[in-house]
C-alpha cells in the first residue's frame, strides 16, 4: 500500500501514523521527496481498511499494490479451482458445462418436461426459480418451497444436479438438498446471507451485482471463502450502462479478467445479460471463445406463458439447436487451444 | 399499456392475446395501422408483468402508460405523508430534519458522545451502525446486537430517536427498540427482507442503490407498502457513475422527481454521496434547495481513528458550524416559499 | 410512431395536432380509451423529430415504432454491405479483416518496420495515427501531415492500404490519399465533420463514442450515409461504464445487434477497449465468435517507447502468434458455420 | 508521480528508466520495499504522459499526485477567475449571471422577441443556436449563418450580448462578432477546434462532455487555455448514467469540485440536464445553493413550435416568474454567505 501524506505533514504525525500502522503488523517505509512524503507499507495490507487510511488528516490519497482479497487469488492459488459434485459433475476442468432451465418453477409437468428436454440436448445443470427476485411485489413470486420439491422430483427424473436461488438465509435449512445454491445480483452484497453459505460445504453459484466492479465480486466471493466455503463459482450476468438495447450490458471482459486474477470456475448467463433470446447464441460463442467454464441459459417449455423473463427465454427446441452448435464451437476451438481465455503472448 | 405487435400478427393470435388480457381484468383495445397493430389495455394494468407482455411472440414491443406503483404514487395520495414518531418528532412536514452520527457505534463513549454533540447542534435523529455491510469480509462488521444497546443507551441519554442499518430478516427482534430502520443502498431490492418490514408498524428509512432508477426504488418502497407498512422515508445517497473524484454521484433531481411522483418525504445523504468532507455542505445546501425533508449526516467524534468511513465523516465541531449554516439556509429559502423543490410554473 | 396524450386534452387540440403531422406527411389514427387517447402515425415517420413530438402540451409520452436510420437500415437494405477497395481488399464478405499497427506514426523507420512486419503476419490494412486526439494539450499529438506522408511511404513498401484518423474537416485535403478514413471516438458526433466525409467516395470507419448508444451511433452512420456516401465500416471500441479494471468496457453484445438492425461491416478494436495488452486476444477471440467482420490491433515495435498508448500495443513479435491464432479461430468456427454472429434459432 | 514497479524490476532496468525520466526533467526517488520497488517523480510531471508509463515493460502501476492540469488550476492561481466582457457584463464575481433564450435560432420576429422577454425578466446574456448538432441527419440543423446575423440583430435591439455554439473551426470567421462562444458536450474532446479557440480573445463557454470526468473536463480547457485564451467559464450539463427518467443527470457536485480545483467559473444549464421544464426550477435552485456562478436557461416564445428541445424550454412568461424566484433564492442566500460552494468547515 502507497500512501502520499499531504504537504506540510509534520515528522511527529508521520511518526504516530507509521506506528498505528506497525500495530496492525505492517511495516512502514517513508520516503520523503521535495514535496510529498511517501509512505510505503509492507507486510499483509490485504485486513487493512483503505477508509481508514484515508481518514488519517495527513493522507492526501491511497493506492493498493496488493489485490485485497486472498482466497480468492490466483496469486495465492496458482491452479484452476476445479469443483466435483457428488454425483461426479464436474466444473472448471476445462469442459464446457451448460446449465439450463426455466426461470421459474411453476408445475411438476413444466420442471420435469424441461428437465428432460435439456438433459437429452446435453445440458448438465438443471437451473430454475423456487423464489424469485421480482422488481414488483405484485409480480409472480415463485412456488417457494415447493418449487424446491418440484426440483428435487425433476432431479429424480432426470439426473440432473439442480441449481437455485437463495433469497435470504432464513431459508437455509429449505435448501439443504439443492446440488448448487445460487446468490442472485441484487444479493451479491448481502453480506449476512454470503456468510452463511460460508459454512456449508455446497458450490455456491455467484452472479455478479449490476453495478459492481470485479474486484468487489471477488471480495464477495471472498466473503463466502473466509467462512471455509471453498467452493464458489463466479457467474457474469451482464452489468447495467447507459446502453438500453440490451436488459444489461455483458461485460465479455470478465471472463479472462477473473480467470487472470482469480482461480475460481467462471460461467456466463446470456440470458440475462441479453434479455432478447436471438441475442443468446452469439453471446454465449463469445463467452466461450473467451474462456468461459460454462453458460448458464434460461430455457421454457412455452416462454409466452412463462410466469417470469419469457422474453429471454428459449424453448427446448430451439436449445437443442443452440446447444449442439455450442458444444462444437467448444470442440473446435478446444482442438486448437484456443478456448482458454488466457493469451498466448 | 400500449403493446405494439409484431407485422403479420394474424387476427386469431391477436384474439388469443386479448383473451389472456381480459382474464386479469383489463379490457383491450386494438388499432390497426397499415402496417402495425397497437393494442391498448385499459384497467389496472400495474399487476401485469411487462416481461410476460414483451415474452408474447406477436409482441414487438411494450410502453407503460401508467407507474407500476400504487401505493407509493401521489396520483392516489395527492398530499404528502407526514411521518410522526411517538416521541412527537415529525418527518416531511416541511421542516428541515437532520439526522446525524458516526458510521459505526464504537463504544459507549463514542454514541454516548456524539449523541450529545449533535443533538446541542440541533439534530433531531442519531444515526449510528450496529450491523455494517462491508465490502471486505476482513474489515470491521459492526459490534451487531451490543451496538443496538450502546445506540439504546445514547437515546436515553439525549432524547433522540434512533436510526439505524438492518441487514437481515434474522435480525429483526433486535430492531424492536429502534425508532427508525434503514435499509442500505446493498439491500435496496432484497425483496425477502422489504417483506418483512412491511410488516411492522415502524417508519423505514430506504436508500437508493447504487444503480437503481426511481421507479426501481419506488418499487422498492411498494414493496414495504404493499404490506401494510406506509411509513417509508426515502434516502437518496449517491449513484454510481463514471466519474471518480467522489465515491458516488449524487443525483440531485431525484428529489423534485420523487416528491413529484410519489408522496413520501425524500432524504438525502450527502456523506455517502460525496465520500469527501469538504463536499458534505455544499451537496447538503442544493439538497435543501432542491426540496429534500431532511439530511442524514456523518458524525464522529475523531474521524481520523473511525473504523468505518472516515474520511467523510466531520466532527462534533463542524458539525455545529455545518448545522447552523443548513438551518439558515433552509429558513431563508422557506420564509420566500423557495425550498419546496416544486416549480412555480 | 405511437403518442399517449395526457388526460383531458381536448378534441380540438388533438384535432389541431393531427394537422401539423399531416402536414409533415404522414396520417394519424386516434385511439379513445377510457382515461388516455393514443395518437398512431403512419408513414415515414423517420423525419420526424421526437423532440418536437414531446413538447406539445397535450402530449404525455411518446414512442418510436420505426427506427430513425434509413441508409443503415437492414430492413430496407437485406444483403450485407461489403466494402471493396480500389486494390481489391475486401471487408464484410464472411472473411477477417486484420487491420493492425501502431497507435501514432512516429518516423519512417517505425512505421515502415511495423507495417512489413504485420503485412508478413497476415494483416490486411495498416493503421497508423498522424493526428493524435490527446486528452492532455502537454501530450504527443500526432506528426501530423508528415504523418500521413509517412502512411503512404509505409503502403508503397508493402502494398498495405491505410487507415488513419481524421480530426477536422479543415483536414480533408490532406486526407485524398488515404485508403480508410477513421473517425474517432470522440468525434462520432461531430456532426460538420460526419457532412463532409458523407461527400466523399471512400470508406469511412466511424468509431462508436464513449457514451454512445447503438442507435445514436447508427444515426452517425446515417449522417454520412445521407450525404452519398455508403461506404460505412463500424467499430465497437468499448464504452465507458463504473468498471475501471480495463480502460473501457467492450460491449460485445454491439456486434450481433448492429449487425441485425444494420446492413454494415462491424469490426472491433480490443486495443482501446481493454487498454491492456494481455486482453487483446481473449477478447479478439469473442469477437470473432460474436460475429466481428474486422479486429483492429495496435501493434508498435517498442512499446515501451511508444509516444502514445504503449500499454496496450503488442510487439510484431506477439502479433505473429496472436495473428496466427485468431486466423485458426475464425478458420475452424467458420468452418462450421458458427461465425457469423446470427442465430440459428 | 508514484510509479510502483513489477516484481523482479532488475537494477539496470530501473537505472535505465530513471534515466529517461531525467531526460524529462524530473528527478526520480527510488524506494526498494521488500517485494516492490517504488519510484517516486519530482518536479514537473504535468507533461508525463501516464500511457507512457503505464507502457513501460517493468510497471506495475502509476498513479498521479499532482493534477495533469495547470492553467486551470487553482493551485497556481488562487484567486477566482472574474470575466468581464466588453460591454462590461460580469461572469464569475459572485453574482448570479442568467444566460437565457431559445435552444435554436428560427426567425427574426422569434429571437428578438424572446430577446426582449428574457431581458425584461432580467437575463443578463442571450442564447440561442445557429448551428444545431442534431443526433438525426433528418432534423433541423439551424439557420446557421443567417441564425447569427439574426442573434446580432437581437443584441443590438436588447443589449444582451449573444452566446451561441460553434461546431467547427471552419466556421469561426463567422463568430467573430459573437461575444461568447459556446462548445456543446459533443465537442468538448474535438481538441482541434479548442486549439482554435485557445488563439481567440473572446469567452469561451466550455460544456462538459455526456460521459467526461471532471479531469478531463478541465484538460479540455487547459487546451483553450494552453494557448493563450483563459476566459474559459465551465458548464455542468448533466452526464449519461443508467437513470432514464431524465434526459441526463445533473451531477451537483461538478459545481464545488470545479471551483475547487480551478479558478474558472462554474455554470450551470439545468435545461439539457432534465430535459423537462418542471424539473429546471428546483434544479436551478440547487445549482445557486450548490456555489454555481451562472444558469442557462432555455426559453422559447411557443415550446410546442419549436424547432428543437421543445420539451425542456419554458415560455418568457414561465421565465419571468423562475427568474424572479431564482434572483431571491440567490439574494437571501448571498446575504447571509450560504452560495459560495465552498465549505464553512
Amino acid at each position: 500500500m502507497i500512501i502520499v501524506l499531504k504537504q506540510g505533514a509534520s515528522p511527529e504525525k508521520i511518526e504516530e501514523l507509521s506506528r498505528i500502522f506497525n500495530k496492525m503488523g505492517v511495516s512502514v517505509n517513508a520516503w520523503h521527496g521535495t514535496q510529498e512524503t511517501v509512505l510505503g507499507l509492507l507486510g499483509d495490507t490485504a485486513s487493512i481498511d483503505i477508509d481508514f487510511v484515508k481518514a488519517q488528516p495527513i493522507v492526501a490519497s491511497v493506492k493498493r499494490v496488493q489485490e485485497p482479497y486472498k482466497k480468492a487469488n490466483r496469486k495465492f492459488h496458482p491452479d484452476n479451482t476445479v469443483i466435483t459434485l457428488p454425483g461426479g459433475q464436474v466444473i472448471g476442468d476445462g469442459s464446457l458445462t451448460l446449465i439450463a432451465g426455466p426461470c421459474s418453477v411453476e408445475s411438476e409437468d413444466q420442471i420435469c418436461g424441461v428437465a428432460q428436454r435439456v438433459k437429452a440436448a446435453g445440458a448438465n445443470f438443471l437451473r430454475g426459480g423456487a423464489f424469485k427476485p421480482r422488481t414488483s411485489p405484485y409480480a409472480f413470486q415463485g412456488l417457494r418451497a415447493e418449487g424446491l420439491e418440484l426440483l428435487q422430483e425433476a432431479r429424480k427424473k432426470t439426473g440432473l444436479p439442480i441449481v437455485t436461488e437463495i433469497m435470504s438465509a432464513s431459508h437455509l435449512d429449505l435448501f439443504e438438498d439443492v446440488d448448487i445454491i445460487q446468490v442472485g445480483a441484487r444479493n451479491m452484497q448481502n453480506f449476512e446471507l454470503l456468510k452463511e453459505l460460508g459454512k456449508l460445504d455446497k458450490p455456491i453459484l455467484l452472479k455478479r451485482g449490476l453495478a459492481n466492479t470485479l474486484s468487489e465480486f471477488l471480495m464477495s466471493a471472498e466473503y463466502i471463502m473466509s467462512g471455509g466455503n471453498e467452493k464458489v463459482i463466479l457467474c457474469e450476468r451482464g452489468i447495467r450502462t447507459f446502453e438500453n438495447f440490451t436488459r444489461n450490458t455483458l461485460d465479455i471482459s470478465a471472463i479472462p479478467i477473473l480467470k487472470n486474477r482469480s482461480h475460481l470456475p467462471v460461467v456466463v448467463d446470456p440470458s440475462h445479460a441479453a434479455g432478447i433470446t436471438w441475442l443468446v447464441e452469439p453471446l454465449s460463442m463469445a463467452a466461450i471463445a473467451a474462456g468461459a467454464d460454462g453458460l448458464i441459459i434460461e430455457v421454457h417449455n412455452d416462454p409466452a406463458r412463462a410466469l417470469s423473463d419469457g422474453a429471454q427465454s428459449i424453448t427446448p427446441d430451439q436449445f437443442d439447436i443452440i446447444a449442439k452448435r455450442l458444444r462444437k464451437a467448444k470442440a473446435v476451438l478446444s482442438a486448437e487451444g484456443l478456448d482458454t481465455g488466457v493469451t498466448a503472448i
